[in-house]
């Protein structure tokens, strides 16, 4: 007979109190559910007497978006935390470290976060964050490199990647990001106003061909261990400290996806930011500070993927071949921009949304804003595997702009 | 405690006996061990009296090749029985049946196929095989697409391949394919007199670079199940039959390989015929069917591959983009005929030869077939990607000879 159940609030602190070396046997703990209830179950339980405080995780066995229902497999709980502790070993401070894990009750312990912003709501408000890059590329190329055949014994990545067969989650994406917005689908969801943007992208057959690439590979490439779902709202910050939360879709997967995953939430706040500044130099500014970031976000993730590869690859062939880290790096930036603009296709008219550009109270700005985004989104993704250099890729937003 | 042990022939036929309704109860079985030893203990076990018969197939913890040995999973045998019954079940008649696996013996009792040659000794004699192209391409198009995101539910195919996880035997094929005959390895085994072709393969960086990508996708690309180690040696014939046999490197790759090794050992066989006709027209005779067979393989795999797909495919962004079947296709040939080139380089300065060349006495003949071979080879390595017809990978032959 199966353990699990949802946890109550009463459950999880006594569950909290039994975790070795963390709460004073004493303590009277204060317990509050602050999930969505959508995926998860999160409880936030302090002492509030002595300021200790963590994360109680618990997967349930179903995915609720949008009204609709379905079951998920318990199994991501466990995957989500194998990874955390994988990225914690490989890229030390930039996750949520994870004290405890239960099989049983699909319940991952970990470090309460509650001092960090959502990336997403920071950006929104206009917020900047100095380190993001220098910290989300060091997450990147640590966790990349050495999950891939570059960075790891070969054998032991085979290894590793069958403790990451993720149908469930991977089905998600597939569905979402490569199938629906290309598509009449149910699970498509987008205003009016932009049906015509929505009609264009069903009959883009030049599109769909890239599209199906990109999808081709997401399916087949197992390049290296992704969180698979790097999104701003995956991100907590403060102006001093990253942490990318929620890695439940990680899996063996080609890199391009998460880097472009950041790229194009970073865009995605660019285009919403029509509306949430007024003042137009205010605007340009933080527009400004977005594309230096995508810059330096692809910039500082090349410059760190390649010295551990110079000073640490596991590969004579690829170690030893001149030319072949150049071409594997221009693929992979080709990657980078196609899975970029995928992820900012479906945000517009896919199911789920971002808030930067569906929080925008004016009809008409909104409205912008998911033209200019499906605009970069789709130049992206058609000329992507034109593109050598960041540069490049930034001429795509200039141009949807 | 592990009850495997190797088994000795009155074990083997006291395990035959208990297989139920196959053998009479008093039957007086004659057992002979037909295996090299240096893989696997292979027992033919027959009722002379019924004539019925099987083969016993029992990993050993060790490979043995050249001298050298080295330890070796013995869940090498759940994959090749695993294999043999998915190959069974979609591309029916084309592998042995497998009667019964015992895994904690690693041991598979299957279908005897004595009746059946080596195709490799078949061409060596000069023999024709007029169904080979026919059965050959069934068993690849089946056996590809159906076990590809093409054919596949894509969560099932996700699944599946947690059970083709093979660190050990791709790690021979990593190291003897795509890397030592690139490289100075103790592992390498060519004649002196074609030291300065060797060389040459270990000096050619625009070689490697193109070795790199092949071996990259072999690393990471899980397009399909595949047989992982699909030469004439691994081909058992009759002029109406054809079993495609050993399947224990099987694991999700890039589909290209298993189309290259059909490729590639036919043309080695052309490489050897040099000497093995010694009437010049029965020589060009033998390799005019070679290449026939050559493009009839591709040509024929090509049009049920596409059938299947038209018909079949459970993917929709696939099935419906218009061009991208082509484009799939089109990268697939190149896949083939650079993965053909890997099989054919390595058999000529790697660890393990083939009999076609090895086997010519005159050493002038031997090293001829050796150039010629090597030629071919590199010739498809380095322009492999640039091909778009199967006419255009011959030429890359009739370049070489």
């Amino acid at each position: 007979m199966s353990l699990y159940h949802p946890l109550n609030e009463q459950e999880a602190i006594a569950i909290a109190k039994s975790l070795p070396g963390f709460f004073d046997a004493h303590a009277e703990l204060a317990c509050r559910e602050i999930g969505d209830g959508n995926l998860n179950l999160v409880f936030h339980i302090t002492d509030p007497e002595s300021g200790t405080s963590l994360i109680m995780k618990q997967a349930l066995p179903y995915a609720k978006v949008v009204g609709e229902s379905w079951p998920l497999s318990l199994d991501r709980a466990r995957i989500e935390s194998e990874a955390l502790r994988k990225q914690e070993e490989l890229a030390p401070g930039l996750v949520p470290k994870v004290y405890h894990y239960d099989g049983d009750l699909a319940l991952t312990i970990m470090e309460d976060l509650s001092d960090h912003v959502i990336m997403r709501r920071g950006l929104m408000d206009g917020s900047r964050y100095p380190e993001f890059a220098a910290h989300i590329s060091t997450f990147l190329a640590n966790t990349l490199f050495y999950t891939s055949d570059l960075g790891l014994n070969q054998q032991e990545k085979k290894r590793l990647s069958g403790r990451f067969i993720n149908p469930d989650l991977c089905k998600i994406t597939e569905d979402l990001i490569f199938d629906d917005p290309y598509t009449e689908s149910s699970n498509n969801n987008y205003e009016a106003s932009i049906a015509d943007c929505a009609a264009a992208l069903r009959e883009d057959n030049a599109l769909h061909l890239e599209v199906a690439r990109l999808r081709a590979k997401f399916l087949t490439q197992g390049q290296a261990l992704l969180h698979g779902d790097l999104h701003t709202g995956s991100v907590f910050v403060t102006p001093g400290s990253t942490k990318a939360i929620d890695p439940e879709f990680a899996y063996f997967g080609p890199m391009g996806y998460d880097i472009g995953a950041v790229i194009a939430n970073l865009l995605l706040n660019y285009a919403g930011h029509e509306h949430w500044s007024a003042d137009e130099r205010e605007r340009a500014a933080h527009r400004a500070y977005l594309l230096d970031t995508v810059t330096s976000v692809w910039t500082l993730f090349e410059s760190k993927f390649r010295a551990l590869w110079d000073a640490h690859c596991v590969d004579r062939l690829f170690r030893q071949t001149r030319g072949y880290q150049d071409a594997y790096m221009q693929d992979l930036l080709r990657d980078t921009a196609g899975y970029a603009g995928c992820k900012m296709v479906r945000r517009i008219v896919g199911l789920a949304h971002v808030a930067d550009i569906d929080a925008i109270p004016d009809a008409t700005a909104r409205e912008r804003a998911q033209r200019m985004a499906l605009r970069i989104g789709t130049d992206l993704i058609k000329n992507g595997r034109q593109v050598g250099t960041i540069g490049q890729v930034l001429q795509a937003v200039q141009e949807g702009v």
